[in-house]
């Protein structure tokens, strides 16, 4: 691979930024060290988050990768830098659910991380201007965000996602409450996972403590983020170190 | 079949009363000469609303039995009286779309009207306390709400709805905008279509004037319902009444 060099600045999300690189196939991905809520009326600067988001994310990557789970990954360059792969991004997040919590919860009046017997999946429509709106399967056809093909797709691989995350938060002592992640297509129509998993979009629970291990700890005020991030990397650090 | 004889009440609903009779199987309604909007919030009594509902209601469910699609309704006893099937309500409301309004257009900031390629389906979860929210096939099988053979069944019983429906109101020169049904279980476990079709569950718009001809008259203050609905009751009597 020749050598990649940063281009020019192609979008700027709530904790990172996408560059164009000389190779038109791989982005440049800078993790920055700030983190939003309410999306995005809440903002500050935290020491060491990009780093820990970009290591965290990347560990994960790899892993599925290792499992049979292709992504955007390619490879880390530094602490808060990551090549990843170019794709077309699908507006849709995909959340996940094991347990019940935050809009979930809310929404129907249920007990705080009740259980659900399968995973529960659910789609969001990605616009700022529309508030990301909660939005079924009809209604992304009709609004021709996906074709049904690439939403089987995308549900598929997301419950493959999860039966490995849980697995590998299981042996860290975390129970995988629930995530969100995002999918692109390829020049060739395959759809790929793309985005980040990091603690800023999974809801994590320490099994012991039962303490927030996520952005949780951030949206509620509920102590330091960069000590808990920091847990969460040292965690998966062992538990990946122990697999090569 | 024996005299039907009106019995305890079972349910007061936003313009119905439902009671049940001396046979176990059968229901007695009286359709209410109500309207209520904003969930309830606004509410005032409307000259021959529940005659007109009643009458418009029989009309659509005997053409529907006779397209094959069963449903609960029994007979018209008199002008504000249906006897029905006693069905289990499933607590969902379902909604078709062929064509963007209402929460759809508000939601998604299209154009209103926009028709689509194919009808749209949503399921909201019939809950005074939760404000009945939009919920997806998988958050239904999560609460346990329905089956997922059930919500199969209901959304192609839905749609064999909207083709009929839309072919019957095509003949009264009005466009089927979209429309909200509710279904039960028999004793057997069979998905019946129940309620009523009437427009206080239709978006009908006037094909040459463009007029709303529904509950959106009410909602939106936009001239006399009876006066309406008596018009939507007379172009469904002579397209129903050229058929016998």
């Amino acid at each position: 691979m020749t050598e990649i060099v940063k281009g020019d600045l192609l979008y700027t999300g709530k904790a990172k930024e996408m560059y164009a690189t000389n190779d038109p196939d791989v982005l440049w991905v800078d993790y920055l060290d700030q983190a939003t809520a309410l999306n995005g009326k809440k903002k500050v600067a935290i020491d060491q988050k990009g780093l820990l988001n970009a290591h965290i994310s990347s560990l994960i990557f790899t892993d599925l990768a290792q499992h049979g789970i292709k992504n955007h990954f390619i490879e880390q360059l530094s602490d808060r830098v990551q090549l990843v792969r170019r794709v077309k991004m699908i507006p849709l997040e995909t959340v996940v659910r094991n347990a019940a919590s935050g809009s979930f919860e809310r929404k129907f009046a249920v007990d705080h991380l009740m259980k659900f017997d399968e995973p529960v999946l659910e789609f969001f429509y990605k616009s700022d201007a529309l508030d990301d709106p909660f939005i079924n399967d009809s209604q992304v056809a009709a609004l021709k965000v996906a074709s049904a093909e690439t939403v089987a797709e995308m549900k598929r691989q997301a419950l493959l996602v999860n039966d490995r995350l849980q697995a590998i938060f299981a042996e860290m002592g975390v129970q995988l409450v629930d995530f969100k992640i995002e999918f692109g297509l390829t020049d060739e129509g395959q759809v790929l996972l793309a985005d980040e998993i990091s603690p800023d979009s999974c809801r994590l629970v320490d099994e012991k403590t039962q303490k927030s291990l996520d952005k949780d700890v951030f949206r509620k005020d509920l102590g330091d983020l960069t000590t808990v991030y920091k847990e969460v990397l040292q965690r998966l650090a062992t538990v990946e170190g122990s697999q090569q």
